[in-house]
């Protein structure tokens, strides 16, 4: 019987990024694979039935009760990470999952259905632009076609990467069996804000997911030599990704609750003696309101147009992901909070697999205390003993559910 | 005898950057070393002698005359290129040497000196930071230490990467031995403005190369998760470096006559869903007095510094290399408008080998139409005629230097 800690332990080495500090884990690189595998043996050694199904999603099946897999309780995480991001946010929520497991055999817990460890492809979108993609696509929110034409920073599709990972692409897209066997769905999750330092808890239960979308805005101008071209005669897309990027915040902060981010910004060709030709820049809009995140894209485009029109410039728009606001299931939330006894409900502005899911089968999320309050960053925290209540916190939940 | 287009033609599929468009063909990547192997054997088919000297720079010599190598007449450019540059830029110069070998010969001419063709690595300073660094070093412009601990994009050290090639990086440094070899030298370079489009002619003799330096600023603020974190509570780099870039242009345009170019900007660690924790950004700025570009970097740092104070983040200035104002030997550049009855003088904005040599050795240019007025770009051309005149010129000139 491992501790999560002593789980995360194992992993410690996997994929650190020197350049950035932290991890960078991006779905079905080196670093990914080598934790998939890790997973698949973790599973094993816990005599789990391990499969990879259609759409990547990793599955260790403890196999219980009368009904086989058809409405099983599930639980589960993602491996992967933004670059440079954290050891919690995501392998968090699968080491409390295999701890959870070994808690309820210790416990002598005797299932009466099935229960299943899922692993979440693609849960950041750092390597192919859209976030969540493998619960996307087991739910159908993506379209198979467009997710295989996906492609990373070095142009291989996500049908490629797919492929090179053992997962046939032709097989991508919705899939009812799999969704069939999911009879409640329930995510640990590194607290990713501040909410816990303030609520002195440990753990929380999860209420809502703010509705967020990703935008790339594409800046076009006249590349030329840094040194012969005279500023008069610049058609330079730096200067209007710049003036955007400030009008991303304005706009933001005029809105109550909006929060607007440019993390990603890339000039084209991007040499120090080079006017660039193109700035990409991305998107990352938030609001509890899904006509209001609408109405600030709307806004930023409008801004966007003018400064690259005023530069000489033009711009393209396009969304890459979108997701709604999302309340929990209510019944669940509440069988949560009752097996929890004093577990505090609190919101989030992070997506998560589990608000993916919550469309079509009843889902829930348990956050663990993160006394940086940072995340996405080498700074992200999980004290020891918050990891091992948290994944007490998820065998209590498991086994009042079972 | 090939003439300048058919050798341009030879390597015209070397090094095709299929994201940015043009050529991306770094120092001592694949598509350069290509080039230089490529180089070699059309000078040996020349029946010059080839050889690589301490600091990586490529000879190809055509021994002739009493006085050995010493005081050799020399020309030649480079081939690496910017990210996404041009066809043009580099390897004009040296396909241009190699035709007006081919024009001496075919003339009869019969040297009264040694004659050779150079070609200088990392001349763009796109790989590791510092343009002209095949000459820098040569001529002890950089110190030796300074330049082997200089690392690219992925962390490998120029003496890796010299290694890497073939060349012990405890040999680069100042070279007085090769110094010595270099009587003259002549340049030939695609225009990388509008002056010859201006002049209504296909060649000009170079006569000053504008002050140019590098610096890079890094602004260093609070990595965070892009959903979590409100508007209110952060400290984003991106904010600060988007009023820099800004700010950059500002004080250009503010003093006559001065370029300022923000063409590379990196958010680490570049997460869409991620604030950034730092931004580097690269400075180009040129202007003729050399005192008014300090006094710019001056300016721009101030602002910078305020940006980031106001932001909550911090700032760091690094000079990356600088280059005085250069006025070519003017006697040289007589004899050169002497040989070409009629060619214009034209000023440049553009950095090159021959100004680094020019403090040591007496040096010279000459520049071929560009009818795009477009460099470091795909849109960089020159016409078939143009490069036949300016390969032409090139003989003439050597002919009565030799």
């Amino acid at each position: 019987m491992d501790s999560v800690s002593a789980l995360l332990d194992s992993i410690a080495d996997v994929g650190r990024d020197a350049f950035r500090g932290g991890y960078s884990r991006g779905v079905y690189t080196g670093a990914e694979l080598t934790l998939r595998e890790w997973f698949a043996e973790e599973a094993r050694r816990r005599g789990l039935a391990v499969e990879t199904d259609r759409n990547g999603i990793l599955w260790g099946w403890w196999d219980a009760g009368e009904g086989g897999r058809a409405g099983a309780l599930v639980t589960g995480s993602h491996l992967d990470s933004v670059p440079g991001g954290g050891a919690y946010d995501g392998p968090l929520g699968v080491t409390s999952a295999l701890a959870a497991v070994d808690l309820l055999r210790a416990r002598g817990v005797r299932p009466n259905r099935s229960l299943a460890v899922a692993v979440f492809p693609e849960e950041e979108g750092s390597r192919f632009g859209v976030s969540c993609l493998g619960s996307r696509l087991l739910t159908g929110a993506i379209d198979a076609d467009a997710a295989r034409n996906l492609t990373d920073a070095d142009g291989v599709t996500f049908a490629e990467a797919s492929r090179a990972a053992g997962i046939d692409p032709a097989h991508l897209g919705r899939d009812d069996g799999t969704l069939a066997n999911i009879g409640d769905f329930v995510e640990l999750h590194v607290e990713q804000g501040r909410g816990l330092i303030d609520l002195d808890s440990a753990v929380a239960v999860g209420s809502t997911v703010l509705g967020h979308g990703r935008w790339r805005l594409s800046v076009s101008g006249q590349g030329n030599h840094a040194g012969t071209t005279l500023m008069a005669d610049r058609a330079d897309p730096m200067i209007a990704a710049a003036q955007i990027v400030l009008a991303v915040r304005s706009v933001a902060r005029a809105e109550d609750g909006a929060r607007a981010t440019v993390g990603r910004l890339q000039p084209v060709p991007g040499g120090t003696n080079v006017i660039a030709s193109r700035v990409d820049l991305w998107l990352d809009i938030r609001h509890e309101d899904d006509a209001v995140t609408a109405a600030l894209v709307e806004r930023i485009h409008g801004k966007a147009q003018m400064a690259a029109a005023f530069e000489g410039c033009s711009v393209n728009l396009t969304a890459e992901s979108r997701s709604g606001t999302v309340s929990f299931d209510p019944a669940l939330q509440r069988t949560l909070q009752n097996s929890l006894k004093g577990a505090p409900l609190l919101p989030t502005g992070a997506g998560h697999d589990a608000a993916v899911l919550s469309g079509l089968v009843p889902a829930a999320m348990l956050y663990v205390r993160n006394p940086t309050g940072v995340s996405h960053s080498p700074e992200e925290f999980v004290e020891r003993d918050d990891a091992d209540a948290g994944a007490a916190a998820l065998a209590d939940v498991l086994e009042d559910l079972l």
